[in-house]
């Protein structure tokens, strides 16, 4: 589903929109989306992403141009997430939602989790299964959980 | 998809019923479930615990109040699960269900994965994209693969 | 949905066909295949083989039979991906597959990654949330991020 207030841009590929749920987010052109993918309100995609099926974008989140979303990508907006605060299930107003930025030409693998309050610099490559914890330079290639730079881009 | 067999308690907010698979199990009141997320048979949720989008909680798993489960996150029942058994399909008759419980007030990280057998404690915290493979104790916050204390909460 | 181009053998079972994405591919007899699931052209599914929930099988993975595919288990078929080439969002020209396979009987544990070109050898058991980024001897007993041998099965 596509929710009226997806800001959509040109020539975005979506085969099977009703296996996405994007809401209030902002999608540039000519992006692929696959299935089984959510991204919230909020949450901003630029020109020429990929963002592949059962990955998690967020509110928080700016997605530069030329950026590879791998399959089953979470993305985090809260530090010290709790269900709910003083017997009461949490609401929006009960937490402060920290950014994140993936930088123009960045890679993201399969199954990676990108914690909330990072910059992923541009054309950086994150090995699948990461757990990236803190920045990423620019070029650098991190795999691993924490993330640690184990190469750099030409 | 929410089967007639699911024991649903009062004020559970499912904004894509159509999103999830519920069968056979019991969901406190107010929880929050999101999209794409199977729960199975047996399975219980506490009261107020928020179940995040591309989770997974099996049979045998039992999840206290106000517990969050961030996105992506799986539980396993079966040690070493296989296929098939004498060139047949595994049935549920080949296994035998081995139980984890999430006590109250807990948080798993995202992409998170809780290995079978294990509790995690009372408002213990468990790391995006940590793999649990025992007891984690009250309050403990863990990171990791496999998972391991580098912090408790006060 | 399982578009018309699946080869699909007889006795398959699939509660859900309609949070499924099957295309192109060659499912063998008496598999089993959960919630939000895709597979893509070119995969092919041996006999017997359970694929759990919210798994991605890509292009260029061939998995035997009788293996088991936890839930979340994303396979890889690009080393590099990029979203675009020159300003262009890739196509299937700008890549080359790289191919994977998973031999007969063995078991891939929840959340694991398996990354291109390796081989998981007949009943390995790939433990939950593993990377793995090298081929797995026969019945080795894989963890870990990126995954090392543990034990041998007997």
């Amino acid at each position: 589903m596509i929710a009226d207030d997806v800001q959509m841009g040109k020539d975005v590929c979506i085969h099977h929109p009703e296996w996405v749920n994007l809401y209030g987010c902002r999608i540039g052109d000519a992006c692929k989306i696959g299935s089984f993918v959510e991204i919230q309100k909020g949450a901003v995609v630029g020109d020429r992403c990929k963002v592949s099926s059962h990955s998690f974008i967020c509110e928080g989140v700016t997605i530069e141009a030329d950026v590879f979303i791998g399959h089953g990508v979470m993305f985090i907006n809260d530090r010290y997430p709790k269900a709910s605060v003083n017997g009461k299930l949490q609401t929006e107003a009960d937490w402060r939602v920290i950014e994140t930025r993936v930088c123009r030409g960045a890679s993201i693998g399969s199954n990676a989790t990108i914690l909330c309050g990072v910059v992923v610099g541009e054309d950086a490559v994150i090995g699948a299964g990461a757990v990236v914890t803190r920045d990423v330079p620019a070029k650098a290639v991190v795999a691993g959980a924490a993330a640690r730079v184990i190469a750099t881009e030409k």
